[in-house]
């Protein structure tokens, strides 16, 4: 399989349905060049992951029954927004612990919602029970190619909008991202992936030498908090010797503040995490390297509208 | 004078220190057509505002006492901003009442800043003292041809952004930025004002066929809340026959809210204003045509992060 056909395809397959979200260059932390930011929280649902689930359900054939997914979290809104917008049915089982904003994200996308009691094993357990019982169909949040492929037209719109940054700096969870962006680059740009110390899948795989469980916790853990980093971006990791860093959750929170002070950006933990890299020294780029930051996501809870 | 030249000539000024906003365009309200946004409250200081700032000081000779404003808001926000930037001595008098989200901001720049006990007018006081025993300079908010040069070059660089809308939507306080826009334009698109129903000095001069005093009040009047509308922006208003509409507080939250949960920017009553006009049928798009809306500020009090 050629991954940058693939990711021109999905490309060209989502174009119609999702935002050619901005990018733009600002002067930041006295760094001699600007940096380049990728504004992918304007995407619909507020994430990239929009971008995922709309190649799945146009280079599938989905079931009568439509989708269903296990999620409190950005990937569920996604799936639900691009089902709708596709007439597809849709049904999304959200733990109570998810909380008002997220269970309203996806309540505005039209799809079917249940709230189950619990936590996110619960919401699993009748997910899974309703795939079984109607033939539903599930999208992988990351570890999927069709995912991986959709996630990767956000680094070619990016070029192709006049990047020019030597280095990327994007946050890790799952991996579906980072794994379409190496994917697309090709080695072609310096990789860096940002992990919260607190859940660094990715990392501990690579020192492992294979995927690991990890503990997960911390403030950008509803967005990033993978157990197991996804095989195809272990793969594609392993393949282009990418850096891996983590950082703090104050790192974070010094991120999503200078983003809202410079920037008037109100994002997430999660989509601030590659930025959180940047100023606290856990990337420092060389003489001259010109860095670009990848904004994936801004779904704050609480919102602050509710 | 001729406008166009104006603005052509203060944008080459000042494009080295402002930002170049993104625009995008997206699918709103089910309007057939996409509306396209420009998103200037990512500019400097979280407004327009910076422009004009940049171009009087550097078409002006500015004394060695530098600047003075007095203003708890965007206008204060921007005139220091860019006086530290250029390294001109600014003053600041903020009134108490300003409130911590502004006067952070106001800090955030190294300007130096006085508060002042009382309202707005005491701090105007203070100003004026402070410019009589000095010598500092004032820039005019809105109603100086340096300013309103400057902050034309917000349409010239959306037009250069590939703007494809009939009609462009703009919210207007004391009308430095219509203005600009207007005078950039020459009457080749539509311009619709958009002011608040509690703070409308335009549509009340262009009733009374001069400037007038107007009461103020409402959410967006601590950055719309013009008591008079500039006397350049009434000219140009009058000589290209604008359409003007208002809207109430309600619709303005209405477009605040619509502006987070559909686009995740979060922005002040002023920089929703005139998306408000739309979502509240004020002004009503003709079948085909294509709309622009200007998001012009982003400075909510109080602070998210304060």
């Amino acid at each position: 399989m050629k991954w940058t056909t693939e990711i021109a395809a999905a490309y060209e397959r989502i174009v119609p349905y999702v935002r050619r979200t901005p990018a733009l260059q600002i002067s930041l932390l006295n760094l001699p060049d600007p940096v380049w930011f990728k504004l992918e929280h304007l995407q619909h649902t507020g994430t990239f992951k929009a971008r995922g689930a709309f190649n799945t359900l146009l280079s599938t054939a989905v079931p009568a029954a439509g989708l269903v997914a296990a999620s409190g979290g950005n990937h569920g809104a996604a799936v639900a927004f691009a089902s709708h917008r596709l007439g597809h049915k849709a049904h999304i089982f959200v733990p109570e612990l998810a909380g008002a904003a997220k269970i309203n994200l996806i309540k505005a996308t039209g799809a079917n919602l249940t709230i189950v009691p619990g936590t996110y094993a619960d919401a699993l357990a009748a997910a899974l029970d309703y795939e079984t019982e109607t033939g539903a169909m599930q999208i992988h949040a990351y570890d999927a190619m069709p995912t991986v492929a959709g996630q990767g037209s956000t680094m070619l719109e990016w070029e192709a909008q006049g990047l020019r940054a030597d280095t990327v700096l994007i946050a890790v969870g799952g991996g579906g991202l980072i794994a379409g962006a190496m994917a697309w680059l090709q080695g072609r740009r310096k990789v860096v992936s940002v992990e919260p110390e607190t859940s660094c899948a990715l990392k501990a795989g690579l020192a492992a030498g294979c995927p690991v469980d990890v503990e997960i916790s911390g403030i950008a853990a509803n967005a990033l908090g993978a157990r197991r980093i996804g095989q195809i971006c272990f793969d594609l990791a392993q393949d282009q010797t990418i850096e891996a860093v983590t950082v703090s959750d104050q790192a974070i929170v010094a991120a999503q503040r200078l983003l809202w002070q410079n920037l008037r950006q109100f994002v997430e933990p999660a989509g601030a995490t590659a930025l959180a890299a940047l100023i606290c020294g856990a990337y420092l780029p060389a003489k001259g390297e010109r860095v670009g930051i990848l904004i994936c996501g801004a779904n704050p809870a609480p919102d602050p509208f509710l």
